[in-house]
């Protein structure tokens, strides 16, 4: 254990102020968040999410117009690559300093991330997908837990954080300690940062505590919907991907805010699935309006420590100095 | 943060020499296992489960008979208790240090644990079931993540240790103080327990990391089987419960490693609960053999943390030396 946040291998490696990287939440990270986080010190990842060109040309732009290009990355969403990669090959001309491959194989794209200079992250769910992430050449795998906001393993398949951390900083201290581990899923302070570290990470994601600042894209009045929920509030299921026509990989499923309209299909999403029209149609009306009892507000357990909605800057400073003190 | 790890509040209450509490694993806790622990400087409690008099009987008998009596107690499933307390009047006979109550309203059985001079301790696995347990007077709450081997929340309902454990203990901090707050789930090293620590815990519950001990009453067979895993191969259903006649409330399932029988039926509880007749022999037959494809072997994500078979003294040593040195 070293005795300041800043000297761990993660904020070494990137040049941070501290060791945390910003999630790149799809639909929500967009460039001012990265940006912001970047500037702050942290990792700033644009969320790349489902590769659509358009909108990551919009914002990643706008985040190397606002934040330091050697903290500023971009994160996919693999499978959806495995579809179109003209977003990854787009964004590996503007020299990211690291490209994020979460859910599905990354070695196809180990390649040309590294001829393109980037540093190669990869979110990994269970202990069985780190090799492939080795194989790849990963300079930092991310050990997700399913307590996580938005995407992850299914509830049989997925892992949690207080056990997955230290299993997998086994494994890279024994089979690739270069190697750098981030934990991910319900921190969203300087306890779960410093918790992390004790763990055996070298540093932290975080999603839903900087998907509730001022930078992220979220609507307002989502974000101070969640703010009233605590950590029982959320739950991880099919049902907003079903809603929202993405057709995710099965082994993946979506934890956000368990509204009515998700509680009335967790128990049947074979049934929505195979006849979505009209909770589809009601959902639809329903995003348009922000009405969150249909809606989805996606966030993870950790929104039940998240009490406002501060500039994202102001939450790395926050962490960086409540691990600091909390490690002592 | 303190500096010594004998110095934390649990340690304190309980005359104890580590913040570790040894889970009450029902069929797994007998005596042997609880007054290993609490000769260690653990809190050692006895499985009483079911609360099958006779079984309990000799077990606490023998716990007492080679531990000090001060650290050690006894837990009940709660929702049996509703059935037959019998058991429980009978420990509250013998000046159990503590009393621990899991999966169910302890508020019926506060009184005559008061009035015996045991400690209440209340396991809980979702933020709303805390104030309960503070109006049923319970000096410590344990908050359980969805990590754990063996019952459980659900995984719709369930929570994970990393953000549970730090929004419980801002809750308990505004208002009830004084409770202790223990976490439980994924914690088998001194690395979780001293995460567990930092994220506002004052101690913690150890299932599976005291399974795999010496004195468990789990067979060596299953013992030396679960050593072979990894953290992936633990899931969590109904499926156990179903088989083994155990009438569960449907909000709370079983985690165990993922066998063959476990495959087979996760997806479809609810055929194997209308008609559970032919997979019960198969099941009792494999029992009865120790055939681990189809027998359950009862242990949490942790088993990836596991590596050998020590008496549970030595488990308790080694989690506590290695916690004060990652706290520094």
């Amino acid at each position: 254990m070293t005795s300041s946040i800043a000297s761990f291998r993660f904020t070494e490696a990137f040049s941070l102020a501290a060791p945390i990287a910003q999630a790149p939440m799809a639909y929500a990270a967009g460039g001012a968040l990265a940006a912001a986080c970047a500037r702050a010190g942290a990792l700033g990842l644009v969320g790349g999410g489902y590769g659509e060109l358009p909108w990551l040309q919009r914002e990643y732009a706008l985040a190397l117009s606002a934040g330091p290009r050697e903290r500023i990355g971009c994160g996919f969403i693999t499978w959806k690559l495995d579809e179109d990669a003209s977003a990854l090959d787009w964004v590996l001309q503007h020299r990211p300093a690291a490209v994020m491959l979460s859910f599905g194989d990354p070695r196809p794209y180990a390649r040309r991330i590294a001829d393109a200079g980037a540093a190669l992250i990869c979110q990994v769910q269970r202990m069985e997908q780190i090799p492939h992430a080795i194989e790849a050449g990963a300079a930092v795998v991310v050990a997700q837990g399913g307590e996580a906001g938005g995407h992850g393993m299914d509830t049989l398949n997925g892992r949690a954080v207080i056990s997955f951390v230290p299993e997998a900083a086994d494994w890279l201290a024994a089979h690739s300690p270069s190697t750098l581990l981030l934990a991910a899923g319900g921190i969203a302070d300087g306890r779960g940062l410093a918790a992390a570290l004790i763990l055996g990470a070298d540093g932290v994601l975080v999603g839903s505590r900087l998907w509730a600042t001022q930078e992220c894209l979220a609507s307002d009045a989502a974000k101070r919907h969640a703010l009233a929920q605590d950590g029982d509030a959320t739950a991880r299921s099919a049902v907003f991907d079903i809603l929202r026509r993405k057709d995710w990989p099965t082994t993946y499923n979506f934890r956000a805010l368990r509204n009515a309209m998700h509680r009335e299909w967790e128990g049947q999403t074979d049934a929505l699935r195979a006849a979505p029209d009209e909770a589809r149609a009601l959902f639809e009306q329903a995003a348009a309006q922000g009405d969150f009892t249909r809606a989805n507000v996606t966030v993870g357990e950790a929104v039940g420590l998240i009490r406002d909605l501060p500039p994202a800057g102001e939450v790395i400073a926050r962490m960086a100095r409540e691990a600091q003190a909390a490690l002592g």
